[in-house]
């Protein structure tokens, strides 16, 4: 299976000359969509959203990862093997928080070209082939590179913004629910938000924060939309509140 | 043939975490997307879109329909076989048109659990992997119900409000054309509205009613968006106003 | 493998209706959604995006090609054999330009007729059938037309208009940038705006055209939305101011 996570929008040709690329070199691997919308131009926070949604996917599975807003530029294209994963796209960060939290993994620059390679659109002429090849268990051309190559040290493990709002206007943190003590209380938008099991344990119209299906902290309101009323959008800080006050009275 | 008709937007994980299930239980089997902007967590509105668009499918289709706002609560799961096709999903009145218009039909409750479910998102966890046996003709562990069970009898047959706004903006209602008298005026946003037989019989920004390519009643106008010509939107309420006192008088 | 090229959406049922057909009469064969948000209701300007972006595709693909706002009309449903690529779709003009750039090209008027013809909806009842034949190399049921059968002489070679936003905001014009003089500036939205190779190369907030992935000069803010900066919309008028006074008098 291939795996597009990517901002390029659904609408418009490119997921759809992606997938031309692919269904051409890797015939019969089924191509999923899995973010089209990937917080865009913005590898930092599209890492934290790719590693939480990758790690939910089989070993085997290869990830076309195309957040690239330095595209015709230096950044080297990559291909990363992360705990029987692939993750072919460009060395600007976008990998940083998979490649963090593998048990094992292999880093690789891609050292292939195609022949018209265009200045703009890497993700069709140069990863796209890439990943095809890999999903096919075909070799590349690339070398290895040491494992601090490119790497982001000074990024967080997890990031207290939100990375995404979803189609029903819950908004995705960039912090793993288990890396939130389990009694927070997060601050979004100057408002205080306390966690929930799900959306239906609480009235309707009240925020609420929970552990989403792929193990983020997320803000949701039950029966509306998080991002109006709570005023949020994608790049917006998170504070966490512990109430550690009386565990250290307690202890 | 497995056919998606829900509301997680076609935009994020959702829609494509729910393929990545159906192409690893059936790979092989075609999965195409019908609605991913269904009624937003309105399963009475989507109950009428879907019986409208599922009849046009072959028998043998497995439909995995889910608007399921009260995921992680205690609406049961369940799969509905109508008339030759399958219907996976919340027991919420979602499948009631398409239950209340089949000659043949039967009604199971899923039994099955997966190892890890989430609360948020049975979609993924719970319904495609049901679907997806389904699609391969598998047997899935489900309980028999009886006909009655989980029905909304006081549903109309027809509903006379807007169901969905497509890409042009024409408005689509929950009224079967056939359902409604041929020289019927329908009055939608304060203006009345005549029957056409489509758009381009009209003059250029006329409004007009006709049967959809699935058999809806449906405003649009000719080489204009209807939503805001005349300011419609999903749920608001449509008046039927036949022209029956010229034949009474003539009978 | 069968491309859409459709001003129908992605949202809603009629994308994935035709792909129900498709996969129907075509199994196995991949169906890609290049564009599903070409000019809507434009055949015009949807004619130099199409030409554009089908030149990449390899001989053998067919393109279910519907921009249709006369469905229903007289239009004649047409198949164009054009450089060893099928188009399907109404003979509104839509083909004029791939036909236009063709060496060698053949056009059908399609005969066949579905039993059951909806009025509104020929991209599924009708071309799907007859794309989904073309791609299983099989015969249909057309009459041969000459080669000026419907064809728009009076559409230019290149469209100095703005045909497309994509989703990063940079605006596709429908000139081939190789017919733009290397040194011209366009002027779009009342701003000059000069050639680059990239957007990188730009300072961050800068306006710029270039030569984009398929061929045509699209106009970009470098790490900004050009349709914002700029005041874009599709339809837009684009001068195109050629330096050649200097030339002129040099030569």
């Amino acid at each position: 299976m291939i795996v597009l996570f990517t901002d390029f929008g659904l609408t418009g040709p490119y997921a759809g000359q992606v997938k031309a690329v692919l269904h051409q070199v890797a015939p019969q691997v089924p191509v999923v969509d899995l973010f089209a919308d990937a917080p865009s131009r913005d590898p930092r926070a599209s890492a934290y959203l790719l590693a939480a949604y990758a790690a939910w996917f089989p070993a085997g599975t290869v990830f076309l990862a195309v957040v690239d807003p330095g595209v015709g530029g230096k950044r080297p294209p990559v291909a990363l093997e992360a705990d029987g994963r692939w993750f072919v796209g460009p060395g600007n960060g976008l990998l940083e928080i998979v490649h963090r939290r593998a048990d094992r993994s292999r880093l690789l620059e891609i050292a292939w070209r195609p022949p018209d390679l265009s200045v703009s659109f890497h993700g069709r002429d140069l990863f796209a082939p890439v990943a095809a090849s890999l999903a096919r268990g075909q070799p590349i051309e690339a070398e290895p590179r040491p494992d601090g190559f490119g790497r982001r040290p000074d990024w967080p493990d997890d990031l207290a913004e939100i990375v995404y709002i979803d189609h029903y206007g819950n908004a995705m943190t960039g912090l793993r629910a288990k890396a939130v003590p389990a009694n927070a209380i997060l601050i979004a938008g100057g408002t205080r938000i306390a966690r929930a099991r799900t959306f239906s344990d609480m009235p309707a119209g009240t925020p609420l924060w929970y552990e989403n299906s792929n193990g983020l902290a997320e803000i949701a309101v039950n029966l509306g939309r998080a991002d109006e009323v709570l005023g949020l959008k994608v790049g917006d800080r998170i504070e966490i509140e512990s109430s550690v006050v009386s565990r250290q009275k307690g202890d």
